[in-house]
């Protein structure tokens, strides 16, 4: 399995967007990546926007970029909360400077408008928040995935399937 | 009563926040303002984030600018979904046009944002959205309360008391 | 502030109606007043009848009517558990003692009945209730709020601007 | 099965004790009794207080007092919309004319207030109403079930059992 | 009352069918009968499918067929998990070789399928499970209440009034 | 992409287990598949046993086994529902004969046990339905992934990943 050695952290917060936590993160254990979820709290039950439970295996404080091979921004109102917490942004712009692959899907974006990292970027997300990517100095595109670097980003559920595809090759090839 | 001859509408969408939409309504209308709600649909009941409905008079393409004397953003998830309506964005510039007063509480400032009419504003919102409103333009401030010009912002429903106040007394100027 | 001196107790108990306990307390708040809340327990979240949460800063056995300027009884069906504690009872029964005002708002005449404060007072509640109003010795109107002495009352939510109008005005004067 | 031939009425609002609903009625089934429910709407689906569903068979315009052996009036908060209606409210006061039985639990009482005909009765009920059971003119006691002639009454849930067994006997006996 | 010497277990875990569960708690009650809940953990507040709370007395691991007369399985996904645990089939089994009598309704066969003892059997059960019914040795009728033996078995909640009159005799006749 | 011309149906109903049903139809679309949702009406949106919904394309009795090229059974309680179609099982027993891959995965083993194509079948499931299975006349295996001939089946949410990836390369092969 090609991601047989690749360490993934997908960050988790309450009213996370269910599918968008979830595929990405059982679709890379497929390929055998281990993926962790990090929350405020280690061991805490966060629940979906729709009501799907996830268990954070650590708490933000207790992860450091360095151990990881990869990042994970799930969708839903989860990132409107994640963005506020110094330890994730610090977490995110660490990744984007080692250049490692960081997946964001829907309204995740807002986590790396936070983090300071969009400027100069192609990317896309749910239409309700092009505007702020823009104006964090992001060129925004309406395509299911978008590839720019080590930044892959995407639009909404459906698009689901490209865009765990595209994450999960570039983490393959690193 | 000194709003006795004022019309303000307020727009609604689904998962407003609760007290951010219905403490500035009957707080105008105790002195006198007629306020109407506008949803995408008229004659609608909308749901809040805690489960208080609000039913809409009208439907956003049903409303004009010149007809109203003042308007509402109530915050909670209901920006997110206002900013995508061109109605609500072309009522919200029209009315800063026009230097009418426009009242945003806690994530409201999205719709502003959206609305492009934040360059060179001082304002207030929920911390959550405060890089959005600084890439949009705007000067950010921690305050209860932040009156500039027409424009009166607020952070979150505790503060709401001095929020209704600031635009009470504003809209009483016109 | 005109009620910058006036200290406000407000009973809360689970299922109450969220605008008629959350629009007074923040309407008095704006003009100065330092309102409390005090439930069974003290520092517990309770749940409105839609599901706005409200702190109690005290417990009903650690507030005592001569700290109190003014007192509010919410509806929606606290009312209903509110009326089963000796301490709740005791507490109105001294402010009506002391003909400090009291506020009552849709079902919380029960509070009132079994305070047994209301022979010959002229009143107001939800239509529901006004044959226990009416048994309890009140007179009862159908008008969106009736002051009688320190007694406040009032049907329903679309009624608070008048109500806390009123409720404010008398507490300004005492 | 001694009630065969016996024609019972429930009525049904929102919000009604699940259980002090549905025992019952199913409990009298056990006899032979037929029992229909009546609601504002016929064949109206009406959901308790903790969620169980019950389907309306009539419309309280659509039931005659003369037509029945007997009336069930359920507990929760479903008394409290129950009170408001002429029809129920006429019902209930043919039934006691009649001198038919008329059981009632918990909250239920609301609605013989409103029907006026607990003066000089003997009953029981939730603490929660004894104040406004013993304005109606009812002397109040802490007992199970309270059996005064044709009125059957009874506190709360645990005691459905004698509750009902004492409304089958009396009706029974009829 | 013919049951007062009786000792009656119901199993409860969450999502039992909620009037499957307390209609025959409460019906054996009436005739005396002492009925204790036992679920995975004692004093524990179990929700039923709809909603309906049900405090447990005894953990399942602390109850002994031997101290009781009868059993009863409620229906909804409850069974789902009671047939998980060896304790519950034990204690089913025990039941069975003592030929006491042991109720069962709607999706509650479910349980006696994994206590083995259906083999040969005459019953019913919710249609949805009659084909796991039959696989299991028994022989299913489509009939409100089928008494086999020791063995009382139902469809739905509207055949409750039958099924637990059957249950209450065959009790009663032990 | 290796499923570009297959097409396969997945059958939903509600309380469908919200994961069990969405990762499979995500991963099939990954590779190419078509892949369609059947439910007991057409362009109904089914909600899943967490919230998560799902709109049926077609009703059961517009699908033919001929025209797909593989069927997937969700579990959660739908299994439960999905067993009482006659359409279901007949698709399902028609997907058997023609050996064309029958996925199913927790409690979706109450569909094939009642389409009654197990017998002599190795399997696993949730350990819940274990029983129900062996009685069918399957071997049961507490393996994450059970692959016998064209049936593919699987215990529960945390094995999606290895059981969609038999599944898909078994559809990849025909």
């Amino acid at each position: 399995m090609r991601l047989a050695d690749k360490k993934v952290l997908s960050f988790v917060s309450d009213d996370f967007e269910d599918l968008e936590l979830w595929y990405p993160i059982l679709r890379l254990r497929e390929e055998g990546a281990t993926v962790y979820l990090a929350g405020e709290k280690a061991n805490h039950t966060y629940i979906g926007k729709y009501g799907v439970p996830a268990e954070s295996d650590f708490a933000f404080k207790d992860v450091k970029a360095d151990d990881y091979d990869a990042v994970l921004v799930p969708g839903g109102w989860a990132p409107d909360k994640l963005r506020r917490y110094p330890e994730v942004l610090e977490f995110v712009r660490r990744m984007d400077e080692y250049e490692k692959p960081i997946g964001q899907i829907c309204h995740a974006g807002w986590v790396l408008i936070s983090a300071d990292i969009l400027k100069g970027r192609k990317v896309t997300s749910t239409p309700g928040i092009k505007d702020d990517m823009t104006n964090a100095g992001a060129t925004w595109y309406d395509e299911a995935v978008v590839v720019d670097g080590h930044i892959v980003s995407s639009r909404r559920p459906p698009d689901l399937p490209p865009y765990v595809k595209e994450f999960a090759n570039l983490l393959a090839d690193q």
